[in-house]
Formats: structure tokens, sequence, C-alpha cells
């Protein structure tokens, strides 16, 4: 038996998505729930790899098993693909695994041909319609099978469908009309004759005339788009891999253009942009589904609750001017969002007043409205909570917590044009024409707002790259608006009032004109741009939806989640932000920036003390300082732990390299030039980021590390006699041997009996750990574990070292190394779980193999990273720390890294390990 | 049943050596082979491990077993231990398992008290020898018992000991006497009172007049003596842990003292000093053992083949003296070493004619004695190779390859004096002339030259760090001396013309005086001593025994031995001392010192180019260097495997520092100063260790790589045209990612059918491969090995990655850390075997887990370390790389390691890969 290839659309599955494509399983599913849809098969991905792999060539028994299909139809519609008396018509569309939209090809109206107009007339008694079926045809075959597929590139940029184009324009004018629907019949038979003539003039082949002939060429055409330009950046972007492949669906025609009972239109089950619970989307009457999608011409509202501009005033809602019609698609909207229990992005077709289905899938859409779905699906016990972590991607997510204009600032703002809100957030940038300048201008580090007269699929990169995009044209649903809505890119669309001159690199409205270059302001959630920089205030943090989601993903997660932070202001922010500790609190903070000029004064005097006697003394001086900053943060912290790291950098680091500054440094100090110059030439190092720092600075100047510590002790013990709570953890860095770590643990437990007396208390909570940093004490975690009571892996130093990569220094090749594909992504910024991956799980697997309880979290930079987060999750940590800011990208990731355990094995990983509580000492 | 911690001498076995130790073993083996012991009995290391366990208590049982095993004694001497009639002596001795020689103590003539000395004066007949027995048993159980193991520290320097010597130098002088000797009994006895009223009052103890106590105080003594601080030391340099503890024997008395016709002495069974299959030993005539190792007298010489200075022209031999007692030695000579099939050190006592044995151990030996011992047992058929190479340490074997004084320099010297030739080979360091000096003056970075009285074990941490030993006073087999030749030092001993003043820190001889720092010579070889620093040659490099022990070890070794060498000199050199290939070719190092002016002109030129044909004109440039350099290197090596390293520094090492240099290169290359100074601030970087280097340069210049390919492949085909053997293996620097080396051998399999083409050859054989020096490079070995057919580890920066440890930097702290044993060693002179050998295993392990024949090897300085070695051998790389000169020891440490390996394991781990051979494309 051979390999299926073909599905008539009743015979597919949900499961089966992987071979039959996205559209290809709507349909399916459809099917199987009674929705009217026209009927047809789909010819699976595993078609579209055997054609790349074997060189444009179909799997042997392909044919059959098409014609087999088609026969199918046949006996469905009662009608003869390439008959004479009575023709069946057929489109052919793509649909990959994920969606693309608008990156690949579709041709509709396939088998209308000199033989089978007159049967068509005879059958539809609507001869206007056919030949302005026969038009669209040869202009969408003659572009996209036989131009673009064949990877014909047009002369001076004229392409065999700006060709007809023209044509169409010419005749218009001819006939002194001006909408392609006033043209006859007579005038579109004519228009199908010239463009016949043009496309073998153009192409210097004829277009076809033969059913069978239209309808291979139109499937080879789409599974040649699959690595079309667009499609492959696109997938580039968006990590779909190569192989994957599309499908290809068949279906036989209906006509949304067969007159002015007919109608086709795109809609959401809910509002995309907002996540809104109510029935949203666009139709035109008497038109082909591509004129919706296309954004030529500006579509109506599907009725009157989601009517949203002035624009669309005289536009009359379906539900208005096609009840019956409209009724029976919000139940269909009904029926599918409780089968998928997911919002839907439909496309539907009324021909002659029946409503037909052509496509269903899960709606893209943008943060906000991710969050607020998911929230109100759980709410209504739609979904679980599990389900619904896992539809917000961190992403999405992240657009909420991104900027918006400032209101106040809005309100003085100088308004340029309003358009749809088609992606929210607001964006501030320089104004460029084409994707081409976006892209370039980035890359010389500009900022930039993509503006364009429509939105174009090829614009894919330049709308990547752009802080925003802003369109004279095209609706809500047209695609480029919702590649940028799920992207959560701040996007405007359909400001009809603007005149983009491309020539010129201008675009003017009402009089005022801006120039390529010039800074303008989107509101991408009111749809209302602006000239000149507004000022932004952060995103949606305290939105209920973003709290409640908040809270579903807790529910779910099981990893901690912390903040590096040193000030009680960034700590108080990330308590808001759901922190439930401090995994890196840098004592070196101090020293820099705001208030740091005393203990920065006291510890250059440590550095360049003569002797210990000296050192002490200034060791005294700074202790204050130390001990009340710590107080400050871990008072805030209210007894959730915070991990200390002591004094880390190099000390050259705090001496200044301005021959001004060192000789005012010197006066101050009382101490020649001569000796600080010479002090400072002793601290020069190579290579600092290997050289005398952390626990080797602790280890030879041990008085700094004991200073330390006594302040962190201290102030516990000061708090806990105001009688409030303190959870410090002491974090030895840069450990690469227990013996290194023993020694400053030993400090610890000398100086701790110490200031129990001090303070008069029995006890102080406390822990002791370390850093694992260095690839030697991950691979000897297991022996650092019998010390330490702590690991938390410091990933950016572990992957300076794993890859031998110094991170100021990187800028020099890592660009190119990612340009090249040499590695696929700066590791810095995502995790390398590959390598510094493997030396994670070794410290995580050996550490706890010594000491079962043992504590384990990440405080690199990767620590908010959400594919980082999840392979923290992976390996057994107790929790990540981050950047407040990035905490709720963490608490979402860590909740979805649950969801997947769940998923991937039923018993959860962490069990043996949840049973030994680890607590520290009381 | 109780364990057994007694063990009288014919009990024991020589397998039981670490419970018994070498002392109780050879006393054990010596009473199987009938050869004349004194009974006695041995109290076993694991008493000593109990003791300090329980903090100087005895196990159970303990006292009971001693009394049995003293009973046995008893019945074989016929006589009783503290009988008043027929008394028993004991002498109790230290014997750990490795042999500590002259580190702990012994006390003789146990059980002389009030009550016995009649007895025994009654029995020997021998008034004066019992009295100056019992003087003796003062003294050294004073000193050892009652002061030393006690831990009392003396006042003011003046022990009971000194203050004993100056009694018995105040009796001399009373009597008017110069010898010990030359007192009477009636001297003796009073001394004895002086002695004891001495001991009370030093000590504030009477000397106990009872023999029990005499005799459980002199165990307890030896078994303190385990952890005095000179074992400690003495321990910590020799790598003996301290857990193994010592065993102490107990056995009955025999007497060297009774008179003339009695004597003790010390032998070894061959040459200690040269190897030679000659018996080699002092005595002394009425004297207990102590007197000959204390090296307080001059002895004579055994016999009169091996009499070696004109000093002792006047000393009778034992063979002249007593040659009956000496042949009988002589035959016990024969029958010990052809029993223990190795060089023996044996001491014996001659009572009243009677010889008596009463210590045989392995002799220690210096390289060269080693080396010919070696290589003459293995002809004599008495040792396998195997056992050969495992009797020579890697130390000894370098003491050949260490400088000897030119004997040319050395005839025109200012002679100085004239000493036993303890320690082979040459020293020139500046003269100290106490331990504490020798010490302190090294870590200055002085070399010294230490200088003493007599050689003294308390001087052991001074002679491990001095460049020589010069003493006025001892014998070539002297505690020191011996010590000094284990290690290999340079060493003269007994040079009695010369006056050391330590006070006045000079040495005069003959009217000349050396003061402190002044600078001498030593011709540990000959004895000789100069005035200032004479010029050294290289050690015995192309000596027979040297070359038969490479042979040897070469028939047992598996691992091969390269070099790392970019000239061809070097490859000379290297192959004259054994290498199989070159394992380094820096590419670099044709830009430094010697004729690099013209390339790093070019290479300069490279740098500064603005653009890629600015480069490629430089490169062109420089190509034809580059071709030159490999061909005479790859010709010296005859078809050889030759590992050329593609440029591997960073970019900015080529620019100088200096602004009037950098002047000078900006007007040579024709740009102006801003231009380079500018470059040069762009190529500066933070880290450069970790900064854009090896592979990283080829990337973003593969121009770069592409010359310096083509260079050695047109090289090795100008070779094979002159009918000469070339074999390349092209070697990729700082690999992280499997496609950083992918990228570079594709430039490789580009240019290699361009040089086929240009030569007319149809092959040239090479292999590309690359460094694994990255932590990541080893964890993801097994993706590399797709690609590489060779790895070579680079553990110089392996282990700087691994570490953290910036090698530039780590003088600041890797010191300190040696210091306060946080680390045991460097890790860049000794491999880490713990981490850094972790990811070599990895390395080599995944490497092969892809590509089953993949070659491997080590290019980092650990390349030359015996340790490193072994656990290169361990791993199973297919060789090691070192210096030239580190070529012999590499050899001997890879057939070590063959070695343990068969004696660990039957069958040799590396079957399975011998079957899988690999050859380079021919």
């Amino acid at each position: 038996m051979s390999t299926k290839y073909v599905y008539i659309f009743s015979d597919g599955e949900g499961k089966d998505k992987n071979i039959l494509g996205g559209k290809g399983v709507g349909l399916a599913e459809m099917a199987k729930l009674g929705i009217p849809i026209p009927p047809g098969f789909t010819i699976t991905t595993e078609v579209c790899t055997a054609f790349y792999k074997n060189k444009g060539r179909y799997p042997e028994g392909l044919k059959e098993q098409v014609n087999k299909a088609m026969l199918k139809v046949e006996r469905a519609t009662g009608a003869k693909f390439g008959d004479p008396k009575n023709p069946l018509l057929f489109s052919a569309r793509s649909g990959a695994r994920s969606s693309m939209p608008g990156m690949m090809e579709t041709v509709l109206n396939i088998g209308l041909t000199s033989k089978t107009i007159s049967g068509m007339i005879e059958k539809t008694k609507n001869a206007r319609f056919v030949w302005d079926s026969y038009r669209r045809l040869i202009q969408m075959y003659s572009d996209v099978v036989m131009e673009k597929a064949e990877g014909i590139e047009p002369a001076e940029g004229m392409g065999v469908r700006q060709h007809l184009e023209r044509e169409l324009s010419a005749m218009k004018k001819r006939r002194n009309v001006k909408y392609d629907t006033e043209l006859t019949d007579t005038d579109l038979a004519e228009l199908a004759e010239i463009y016949k003539n043009k496309v073998k003039q153009v192409i210097g082949k004829p277009f076809p005339d033969n059913a069978e002939e239209q309808l291979w060429g139109a499937i080879s055409a789409v599974f040649k788009s699959w690595n079309g330009k667009r499609s492959v950046s696109y997938r580039r972007i968006e990590c779909i891999p190569d192989e994957w492949g599309t499908a290809v669906n068949v279906q036989a025609m209906v006509f949304g253009n067969m007159g002015d009972n007919s109608a086709t239109g795109v809609a959401f089950t809910r509002n995309p942009a907002t996540g809104e619970n109510k029935f949203y989307g666009e139709w035109l009457p008497n038109a082909q589904g591509e004129d919706v999608v296309a954004g030529i011409r500006t579509p109506n509202p599907i009725n009157e609750e989601t009517r949203q501009l002035d624009d669309t005033e005289g536009h009359p809602s379906l539900e208005r001017a096609m009840p019956k019609a409209y009724v029976q698609i919000k139940k269909i909207r009904r029926k599918l969002e409780s089968h998928f229990k997911n919002m839907q992005d439909i496309e539907f077709t009324i021909q002659d007043g029946h409503v037909w289905m052509l496509q269903t899938r899960d709606g893209k859409r943008n943060g906000p409205a991710a969050v607020r779905m998911a929230v109100e699906m759980v709410k209504s016990k739609m979904i679980s909570a599990d389900e619904a972590v896992s539809r917000v991607t961190p992403a999405q997510l992240d657009e909420l917590l991104h900027p918006m204009v400032d209101p106040a600032a809005e309100a003085a703002g100088d308004f340029l044009v309003k358009g749809l809100p088609a992606g929210p957030g607001g964006a501030v940038g320089q104004v460029v024409f084409t994707a081409e300048d976006a892209v370039n201008w980035t890359k010389e580090g500009k900022k930039v707002i993509l503006v364009r007269e429509e939105t174009n699929p090829e614009d894919v990169e330049g709308m990547r790259v752009a802080q925003g995009v802003l369109t004279a044209r095209g609706g809500m649903t047209s695609h480029a608006a919702l590649v940028a809505r799920g992207w959560g890119k701040c996007c405007i669309v359909g400001a009809g009032a603007l005149h983009v001159d491309i020539q010129q690199k201008t675009m003017t409205v009402d009089g005022k004109t801006v120039r390529e270059g010039e800074i303008v302001t989107l509101n991408g959630t009111k749809g209302r741009a602006y000239r000149g920089s507004l000022a932004m205030i952060s995103g949606a943090e305290d939105d209920k939806n973003f709290m409640a989601f908040m809270k579903l993903c807790d529910s779910v997660r099981r990893l901690k989640i912390r903040t590096n932070a040193e000030t009680p202001k960034d700590a108080a922010k990330a308590v808001q932000f759901g922190a439930e500790g401090i995994g890196l609190f840098r004592t070196e903070h101090m020293f820099y920036g705001e208030n740091s000029e005393k203990p920065l004064f006291y510890l250059r005097k440590m550095i360049l003390s003569d002797n210990l006697d000296q050192r002490r003394a200034a060791l005294n001086d700074l202790f204050p300082f130390v001990k009340n900053d710590v107080k400050k943060t871990m008072e805030v912290m209210a007894g959730r732990p915070v991990t200390i790291r002591l004094l880390d950098p190099p000390l050259h680091e705090f001496v200044p390299e301005n021959p001004e500054e060192r000789q005012r440094l010197a006066e101050s100090l009382g101490i020649s030039i001569d000796k600080l110059n010479s002090r400072a030439e002793n601290l020069h190092e190579t290579n600092p980021m290997m050289g005398h720092r952390g626990v080797r600075l602790g280890i030879t100047y041990p008085e700094v590390s004991e200073m330390q510590i006594r302040a962190i002790l201290e102030s516990a013990a000061e708090l806990l006699k105001e009688g409030k709570k303190a959870l410090p953890e002491i974090m030895i860095p840069v450990v690469c041997d227990v013996a290194e770590f023993k020694n400053q643990a030993d400090i610890v437990k000398k100086i701790y009996p110490e200031v129990c007396a001090k303070y008069g208390l029995k006890k102080i909570p406390y822990m002791v750990g370390t850093m694992i940093e260095i690839p030697r004490a991950a691979l000897l975690a297991g022996r650092i574990a019998e010390e330490a009571e702590f690991f938390s892996f410091g990933t950016n130093d572990l992957t300076q070292m794993t890859y031998g990569f110094s991170r100021d220094d990187v800028g020099a090749f890592v660009p190119e190394y990612v340009e090249k594909k040499i590695i696929p992504v700066d590791p810095f910024q995502i995790l390398d779980q590959e390598g510094v991956g493997q030396l994670i799980k070794f410290g995580v697997e050996r550490g706890r193999k010594t000491r079962p309880g043992l504590k384990v979290g990440i405080c690199g930079e990767h620590g908010g990273e959400p594919s980082s987060v999840m392979f923290c999750h992976s390996v057994g940590m107790d929790y990540v720390s981050c950047s407040p800011y990035r905490i709720p990208i963490a608490r979402l990731a860590a909740a979805q890294a649950a969801v997947n355990e769940k998923k991937s094995s039923p018993k959860p990983k962490a069990k043996a390990k949840a049973k030994v509580k680890v607590k520290p000492r009381k």
C-alpha cells in the first residue's frame, strides 16, 4: 500500500495537523462539526517535503490519489472539473503546520477555460460574474504560477501583475468608471482577452486553457511558495523549521462575487487586539476573499457593536446588510470556540445568501488580548489554568510591560492622524518609507517607524525591526496588520487621511508634511499618531487581567521567582511584580552611582592601604555603610530570603584611571601620587575577568570578607531586635574549589556567635552558599556541596568561561558569528543549554547527590529569559532570579515549564526532592 | 579475637609492609632468610593511627601483646628485661611504610637502670662499655623522650641535649682527653651521675630508673615523632599521607661499642651515587649505629675498592680491619640483593666479632645511579623491563638532564674546597648559612647554596629549596646527604677543610673567606666547590645508561611522544631526544625573535589594512615566509606528523604599545599615526585571553586562514616533489563549536585540490583537527568529532577557563593559595585531574564515541609533566607533546603509566581501540 498523500476534508482529524497543516485540519474539524464547507481535499505536507527532496518531482501515486479525491468532490457537488456543461471550479491554498499569514500563495477560480466559461454562465445565469472570475483567474494565475513560482524577476519592477493592473485601470478609464464592480460582462470579457495577450507578451507563454494544467500549475505554485523569499524570512524570525513544508488545500469554489447577495469576510471570534469577548470582523459585499485580506479596500465592520472608526460610518455592517447570514455565522462562531476552546480566526463566503466557511484556525492575537482571553476563558471554565498559561507567550506578556504613550503628553501632542489600533503600545522613532530603509537604519542603531501606503507581506523584515508601523490603508485583519500584532508590534493601519509619497519620501496629512528621518510617536492602543517624541509610561502592570493572569501562573508554577536588586526602591518594585526573595544583592553596587562618594572613599582607602592595620581602619569606616545598605533592602523584603554576594570585582575597578582624579584621590588620602600609581600598576591585570576577584580577594584579604559578613549578620540582628524579619543568605562568588568556600565559611562560623552575643540573640537565621560560575565549580559541585548550603548559578560568568568569550570583547565577533550562523544566538542572551547547560546539570545533580536538600537557583541575566527559565525548571532548580521588570515573564515561563513537564510525564520530576524540606538555621 | 598489634620479627612478611613499616618488614624478611638479626618485635602502624585517634591512648590489649612478645625475645636471648642479674636491653626504632631517613626518633640501650648496671657489667665483663651505654641512654632518652616528645621548647636554644653535651665536653676537658673513647669507666660513671642531676634540673623530672617505664616512654616517643615538625614537613615534600603512621621496632640490643673487636656500619649493596655494582659503605670501630649516621665523625670506608677520598687514607677499611666479618657481610649483601632484587641499604653491628644485621631496605639513590642499576639489573636478568622502568622516578631521570659544570670552565675555576660527592650535577647560587635563610632568600627569587657545618635533619626545607648543599662534616651515608641524594640535589658533604662561622655568616678555607650572598659553584659529581659562577653544560643526555634506559621505556610504553617545536633546530634536538612527531607548531612564533622583522612587518600591514584587498596584498607578501618556515621544520621531521596550529593570539599582540615604535611603524606603512592608533584602540580588549583570537580570527578574516592553509599544503607538496616526506596536520585553535571548525575545514577542502593541481600531485597526506582548550569544546566533543580528525588538548587554556584563572594574573593569589593549602599545587604546573581532567575525559570519550579512530593528544605544558602524562595515558590518548628537553621524562612517565595499567588490570584498556587504525589521507 502506498503512502496516503491526499485526504478528503471529512477524513482528516485534528491530530493530523503536522501532515494536513492548519487550514486542512480546520476544514476537517468543521466538516466533522457539520458546519457548511465547500468540499475538497488536502495534499499533505509530506508531499511538499518529497517535492523538495526530489527536486520538484511529485511522489509516485500522487496523481491517482488526487484524481480519486476529485471524483469524490465532483460527486458531492454534482459538477465536474473541466466539464463544458456543468463545470466545477477549484481554489488551491497553502496551509502549513504553523500559520504563516500571507506568506504563501493562493489561486482561485481554477478550471475556467474557453471550454467551461459558457457552461458556467449557463449554470449561474450570471455572465458578468463569470467573466469577472475569469479575469481574476488570469490575473492571479499569471502572477503566482507563471511568474513568481518560476522565479522570473520582473524587468524594472514591472511584473505581469503590474502590467495587468495597468490594463484594468486603462479599461476603467476607457469606460469612465471608478470601481471594478461597475464594469459590465462585455467589458470584462474584453479585458480577459487583453489580459491573455499581455500575459503571452510579458511572460512569453500563453495562459493555459486547460483545467487540469491550471490545477497542477496552481498546486506546484503553492508548494514553491514555501521556499519563497517572504516565507523563508518569516520562518527565520518565527523559528519555524524549513523541513516542515506546507500542505495544499484544493477546494470547490464558492463565490462571494456572484452579486449583491454574495459577500466575503474575515472574522475573529473575539477581538484580537483587546481580547474582548465580542465577535469581531470585516466583510465586503460582492467580493472574493482576497479583496478583504489584501488590504486594497477598507472593509466594512461585521456588526454594530465592534464598529470602530468614524471612517466606516457609511459602511454597512453584515449584521444589518445580511442579518440572516450574520446570525448563522454568529452561531458557527460559538460552535467553533466551544469546540476548539480558543479564539478562532475564520474566513467565510456568502454565495447568493448561503454561508460557506472557508477556514478556521486559532487566531493570532497581541499580548493584552492573549492575556485577557486566557483569563476570561478560565473564568468561564472553558479552559484550565494550565491551558491558559500555555496560551500566552512570554513575548506577548512582554507587550503588556512595554511602554505606553503618557496620556498627559499625548493631550498636548502635535496630533497627526488617526487610524485603526492594530497593535497596542507606544512607539517613537524616525520615519522611513521602505522596509529596506527600516532594516538599514536599524543596523545603524536608529529607531524607526515604518510608514507605508498599504501593509504588504513583502515588508516583513522591515516591520520586524521597526519600533512601530503606520499605514494609510488596510483593515484590522489585513495580513500584515496580523503579522504586526503577532509580534506585539505597535501598529496603526488604515489611517485614510494620510498621503504617502514614496518617491519624495514624505507623508502629508491636512497640509502637514513629515519627511524621512523626522520623529513621530504612535499610540497603537488608540490608533493615533503624533509629530515628535512623546513621553512614555510603563505598561499595564496593574491591569486587572494582567494581575489575574499572573495569579494563574503562580497557581501552576513550581519554580520560585526572585529578583536581582540592591536598593530598597528596586526591592519594593520587585515585590510589587511578585518577587519572592532577592537572588542577587551585589555588595559593590554601593560604590557606584548615587551616594557612593563616602563608601567609595573608604573602599579606596582600604585598597591603597599598606598593611593590615591600615586596611582594618578603613574597613571600620566602611562598615556602617555596608550594614545600613544591606539592612534597608532586607527590611523591604520583610523576611523573604535575601542573597547577598560578597565583594566580586577586582580591586583595580575602584581605582580611577584618570590622572587628575588620581591626583585628587592621592591628596584626599594623604598619600603620594607615585605611591597611588604604583599600587594601581600592581593591581593591573591582563585578564581581569579571570583575575584576583571574588573569593580570591576574600582569601588574600580575609578582613574584607570579615567586615562584610559582620555587616550582614548585624543588619539582620538589628532588624530582629526591632521586631522585624530578616533572612540573609551569604553568597561567596567565583569559587572553583571547596577549600576556597570552606575558608570563607569558616569566617562566618567565627563571626556568627560574636554577633549573636553582641545583640543578645540566641539565633539569627542565615545560610551560606556559593555562586557556581566557574566551570570547575560545576564539575566539582559534589565536593562544594559538602560545605555550601545553596548554589546560585552565575550564568554570565559561566557562559564566559565555558565559551572562552569575554563579555566585554565579544562585540568583535559574536554578531558576525550569529550572522554566519556559527552560533544560533548570542549565548549571553539565551542560555546555551547544549554546552553551559551540561555544566548546570552537573552542578545541580552532583550538588544534590551530596546534599539532597541543596537550594539551587540562577542569578545570571538568563534568569529572566523564558527558554532559559524553562531550562532551569527542567534541571530542578528551586528558583530563578532576574531584574524586577523581568519577573512577570519569569513567572509565566516558570508556569509554562511546569505545564510542559506535566504534559511530557505524568509524574512530576521533583517529587523525590519535594519531601526534603530545607530550612535555614533558626 | 582482638586485633594483632604486635609481630615477632619472624612472624612478619613482606606483604605486611603497610602495617609493619619498612624496617619491620626488612627484619622479618632477614629472619626468614636465616640472616643473623637480634630478636625483637614490631608494634604496627595501626597502633600509631589509633594512638593519634585516641589522643595518645593505646588500644586495648596492646600491653599484653607486647609483654607476650617480650617473653619470646627473652626466651630467644636467654636474658630478661629489667633483670638485675642477666639483663636484656632493647632499642626502639621507628619504621614507616615509606622511608623517612632521620626524621623520626630512636632510643638505644633501653633497660639500663641502677638495678641492671651491675648485672650488665658482670655479664659483659666490660664496665667501661656499660657506663658508656648508660650515659648514652641518658643523653638520648632525656632529649628524645623527656624533652622533644613532650613538646618542650628549650629555653634560649639550650635543650637538655646541649646541656649534656657541654657536660661531656667539660668532663673531657677535666680529664684532658680529646675523644669520648678516652674516658674511663669511672669517668663515665661520674658523667652519668652529673647527667642525671642535669636532667632533673633542666626538665624538672628525674631520668626514670625503671626498665618498663623507659621502654614505654621510648615507644611513645617514637610514635610522637611521627608528628614532629621535621617529619611533617618531610611528608609534605614527599607527599606521604599523614594517616599512614609509623611502626615501632623493639629489638634486643647488640653493641658495636663493646670494644675494638666491635663495630657498627652502614652500607649499600651498590653505589647509591653512581649505581656501580660495587659494595659500598662506611663503618666505625667501637661505636653505636647513631655515630655513623649522625655524621658526627667522618667514618671509614668499608672496603678498598670503593675508598674515595684522600681524607680517608689513614682510615682502615672493614675489609682490612675485620676481614672475617667483612666477608660474612658481603655474603649477606648478595643474599639480600638476590632476594629483594633491588639495591639494599643495610645497617650492621659487629659485637665482639659477631655480625648482626639491624636493617635492610631498598636504598635511596640519585638519578644516575637509579638509571644505571635499572639498566644493569635488566641486563643481568634480575628484573624485567617493566620493573626497571618503575625503579626510576621522573625526578631522578630529570637529574641526568640537569646541567653539569663545564669541565673547561672548571679547569680555570677559583677552587675553594673538596668534599664527598654526595649528590651529582652542578649548582650555582648565593651562599646562605641557615635553612631559614635558604627558604627566605628563595622566596625573594634568589638561587642559593646552603652551607652548613654538618648536615642536619632539621634543615630539610632549606635543603629542598637550595640549588645545592655544601657541608664541612658528615659522610656519604649521613641522613641529610641521603635526603639530598633522594631529591637529586647537587650536594657535597664532609668538606673537612672548610671552616663555617655561623655567627659571622662566613666560610673560610685556606685563608679565603666567602661571605653570605657571595656566589659559589658546586660540582656535586666530583665533590668540588668553586668561588663565583662557572658555566654549565647540559647533562648526561648521551650517556650509554641513559640511552639504554630510554630504550627500555620505549619497549614498554603505549603513548607516543611528540614535541612542541617551531624551528628546524628545535625539531632536530627533539628528534635526538626521541620525538615521534611535532604536536604543536605555533605559526605565530615567526613573528617573534630572530629574523622576524620582515614577516612581522607584513603581518602588521595586514592587521592595519582597511579592506579585504589591502589585506590580501599583505597576506601575499607574508605567504612565502610562512611556507618556508613550515617547510624547513617539516623537512627535519622527515615524514613524522607535524601539527601546525593556525594563528592563535589576538591581533593587538602584534601592534607595538610604545608610541615611538608606533610612529616608526606608521611611517614605514605609509599611514597616519592617528589611523594606527585608532586601529590599535579598536583592537584593544579587556580580557584578550577570551577575546578575538584563534578560530575567531579565522572566521572574521577567512583570507588569513586561507593563506596559512595554502602555505602548509604547498610546503608539503614541495617536499613531496623533492622526493621527501611530509605529513602536516592542520590544527584549528580556540574552537568552542563544531560550526566554527567546519567553517575553517571548508577552507581546507577548497584549497587542497588547488594545491594538488598546482603541483601536479594526486594526493598530499594531511589531516585537519582541532585544539580542545575551551570547556565547551570538551563538553561538545562528540559534535566536534563529526568534523575534526584529531583532537589536541590545549591544557594551558583549558586550565585557565576551567578555573577562571588568568595565567598572566594568578601571581596575585595562586602562591598564597598553595601556601594556605586551598589548592595542592599550581594547576598550570601539574594537571588538575579532578576538574580539568573531567573535561579531558569527556573530550576523549565523546570524541571517540563519534569517531572511534579519533587521534587524541595533548600539547599544553602538562605534556611533559609526569603525573599529567600518566593521566593522559589513563584516558587513552595517543600521544603527549612537550618541549624537547622534557621528552625523556615523558617517555619514562608513559612507560610507567603502561606498567601501572598492567599491574592494575591484566587486560590493556586500549585494546578495543588498538584495532582501529587511523591513517591520514594518502
